[in-house]
């Protein structure tokens, strides 16, 4: 795999128990939001665990968030937009886990 | 959200340390092969993680699984190939963690 491939750059939030679903409907809506303000992001997908297996760790939302490359995820990363994003997120964040990948078959 | 609609199955390994690299490879060629055996699986891919962060909670793996809806992941689960893959990669895994979700933008 090379530098030049596509990046899928995967996102898991587990919220605080004090934070309220309309703070976390705010912060989904500032990150579906991003690729509209972040010409480096190719697509971008997310969604809720309907997982009936418990197998998540308490994370509850996962983010796919696909890059040309591995430069447009390091330039995305301290975008002003995405760190708009980490600020709002910050405060009702328990943990996050992110792994990044190059797609093969 | 319905039941009726695409879900992402989504797949993190951490391999033991005393996992071989020609075991991992194993491992990563049987989870390949499962959308030439079960049908329900609409789309496959996987990467080994290129984060420069360190934000993975020592995961190395993720696999990304589509099903078309929920009922095709209930039927991937107890499938024979799929608890073939099981058996194989039990002996070799840390830990693991999975999250389904219906993609939305």
């Amino acid at each position: 795999m090379q530098a030049g491939d596509v990046v899928r750059h995967v996102v898991l939030f587990k919220f605080k128990d004090a934070a309220t679903p309309e703070q976390v409907r705010a912060i989904e809506e500032a990150f579906a939001a991003l690729p509209g303000k972040i010409e480096g992001i190719k697509d971008f997908e997310w969604g809720t665990d309907v997982s009936k297996r418990n197998m998540a760790e308490g994370y509850t939302h996962c983010f796919v968030v696909t890059f040309p490359d591995e430069d447009a995820l390091d330039e995305y990363l301290p975008h002003p937009a995405h760190q708009e994003l980490v600020a709002l997120l910050g405060p009702q964040l328990d943990k996050v886990l992110v792994i990044d990948f190059h797609p093969r078959r």
